[in-house]
């Protein structure tokens, strides 16, 4: 089977231009949107990249959906964290194929998506969440892009943080001081850490905590994006964009001198 | 051998307080700094993460480096993409262990390093570049963290871009609508690409090439990033910061209505 | 009469929490607000600074509105220029009491209130407009604020730009680098102009345009705001917030070498 | 005499290139420069706006220097108020010629150089300050622009703010707070106030204080400002930026309800 052509179980991002997209599968039989509807069964043996064209003559093109996309449509139960964000606590993680990772506070699985996709196939999320309905919908959302197998969620009040000798962790709760030292057992010397914050009074308090609890290299920064409208003579900056989303914090851990 | 221990012939990246760093090897002998020197030969068989002082009684700390590390510090011939771009880069290519990824443009290779990091085991940088200087840096730089197995550098007016069914590209050159019509040829229906452009002039010229040379979903961005000095009582963001790097242009493979 | 007390004529700037206002006059009779009404002849014989409780016991405070509470209250018949703008051109402009300053495109007249604000009282905006319906409806937003008698318009097609000698210019107009030539011969030597831009494109050819007409210290600069949610343990910047509005351009006249 | 030629005494600002600047009067008789140098004498008489050629055949403008001019190259003992940031300052005063403004904290005077301005004929700047060497400068600096005499400064330990019904207040100390009470006296009821500060722990506790103490309408704002390089075919921001310079805090004074 060759995955450059659309089956009837196949995902499909339909995009409509100026960015309208429906994440679909061709087995919902009929798509129907403000610019005309389409059969799905004629989407079926299309390659992606191809399109449809709806009876009100609208061209929709069928794209192979990205995580992005998936993370973008999936059930949210919180905030999810956001793209510009997203890209540079992977980096700043050093995630890498095999890497063993600690994430705290699950969220809606966003994270932990990005994270396992990039852990496979030896690699593996080791996930910690209190909240069951948010560890339930991240396994669906999980489920949905099959990476289920690469992630485990504990509650880590009965477990604590059981995995030891990690690679990184990421943190994102709202009180994530509380967790610095039991993160710090489970990371390998010199491994990455990261937080996500949306007030500055936590990641005050927050950075004091990783300065006395063996981790060094404390960098807190901000992201912002902007998107361009670039058209022929008259490209400028959008109206309209994100002022915050979170502070984005990241640490390694040291064995500070004790004797 | 356990990983975690410092061998002679171990990077470090030895860490010393505000972000001074220098990356060795232990059989360099000796580190000089401007806090002191160190005797190299101690740290055999410290951990990640542990600790050296020097003469002058200063902390220096064993860190196992990142890739970041590695590309911050690596020879450059060019500008580096900075971390707030590679990350949304990677991300918005959709990146996976296995992705078969064309890259035009290797400049020093920081992108590569990263790419062909994601890709492994089974996947593979296709990079392109027609100044043998540059080709010959980025495979040096890639020896060195033990990624050049994961990617093959061609000159791109030798060979054209001779790969087919890429899952995405990425396209970092001054003149970057020369070669839109041979990516396209090279990508999978649906693939995603990215473009690094420092001129807005570029960025026009170049959206109005991809949207008539079957690309759908053509975004443009620009993504600014500031560290904020989190500090007891006293918290702010710092006073300088990087104004501009690049926009970052992204778009995805479609195949145009013929009639 | 006291000016600190409100009259049956006076403007009331009605402050409700979280930023809702209203601008009225107590000749209005009542308010009404989604917080409930108030009887307005209540109001009178009180002080700027006091409050009135509505009918559902809410508190609203009646405050001297500000120019920039006008300008925001304004008819308006095109964008206004934004207070982040605004000061910044104020400045630029080094405008002063007793200025003489041309103004090419009056908008709604949010800058012109402004500048013959500050001009006053021996100095004067000579403004320049080819749409009647702007130049009549500045006209009402001026005499509003009583700084009619401040500012002339005419319009461009019919004299020209008929001032010498003038201190600064303001240019606001789609197609700035088309009266470059004639702002120049209204100007004194050394003279400030300012151009707003909503594009990149304008901001190109208006500079060129600039270099070589007789204009030096040609600066281009972007200006954003962002604002700040400070509360108690939990501060942080507005997750919303405007990402462009125009690009302003500064420049002074100069006498080109010729012989 | 025409204040469009330079005297003997004129204050000129000599332009180079790309920004580079020298603030000078003729009686200096030569001014030396790293592109040559020229004879003053050669620019009385001369027009501003004209130029000098200097013995290695550069071109420098003669400009007439604005505030701004006189504020960045004024002696400094403290960090000045940028002009991104005084611009909005004096817009969210609501300053007009005639106003009463009080100043609590003067630097080495930027700001007051723009208020007395800007107040005069009829107005006055109301300054104090604890520290007599600020004190000094700042009259230096304002003597120097011919605005002494729209100020007074005195020492807020002696006397106390003792204005009554001023316009507005500006506030630019690192206890912002410990104030807060005695210029709520100076003000009318309605009255602007604003503040400058570097840390968002300062603006936390400071906006506390305000709610607590007859303020309403409390808004804090941070701007930044880019400069772009708008070149022909290859404009793009500039590389560098500042990241942070202080937060800014309106309000505006109420009068408590008490009974």
């Amino acid at each position: 089977m060759d995955e450059n052509y659309i089956t009837e179980d196949s995902d499909i991002l339909v995009y409509y231009k100026r960015g309208k997209t429906w994440l679909i599968k061709p087995n919902a039989k009929q798509l129907h949107t403000h610019v005309g509807y389409v059969d799905l069964t004629s989407v079926i043996n299309k390659r992606y990249g191809d399109c449809v064209v709806t009876n009100k003559n609208e061209t929709l093109w069928l794209l192979k959906p990205n995580l992005e996309d998936y993370v973008a449509k999936s059930r949210r139960k919180t905030q999810i964290v956001y793209p510009k964000d997203t890209g540079l606590i992977l980096l700043k993680l050093n995630i890498f194929p095999g890497a063993q990772v600690i994430e705290v506070g699950v969220g809606s699985g966003g994270l932990t998506t990005y994270l396992s996709n990039l852990v496979r196939p030896t690699g593996h999320v080791h996930c910690y969440d209190i909240n069951p309905e948010f560890s339930n919908n991240t396994k669906k959302n999980l489920e949905r892009v099959n990476l289920l197998e690469f992630i485990t969620i504990k509650d880590i009040n009965t477990t604590g943080i059981d995995v030891k000798n990690a690679d990184c962790a990421i943190v994102d709760i709202g009180d994530p001081w509380s967790v610095v030292e039991s993160v710090w057992e489970g990371l390998k010397g010199g491994g990455n850490i990261a937080f996500v914050c949306p007030t500055i009074n936590q990641v005050e308090k927050l950075v004091i905590k990783l300065a006395n609890s063996g981790f060094t290299n404390i960098e807190t920064v901000e992201v912002l994006s902007r998107i361009i409208e670039a058209r022929e003579g008259k490209s400028r900056p959008a109206m309209r964009m994100v002022g915050h989303t979170a502070y984005l914090i990241f640490a390694r851990k040291i064995f500070p001198l004790t004797k």
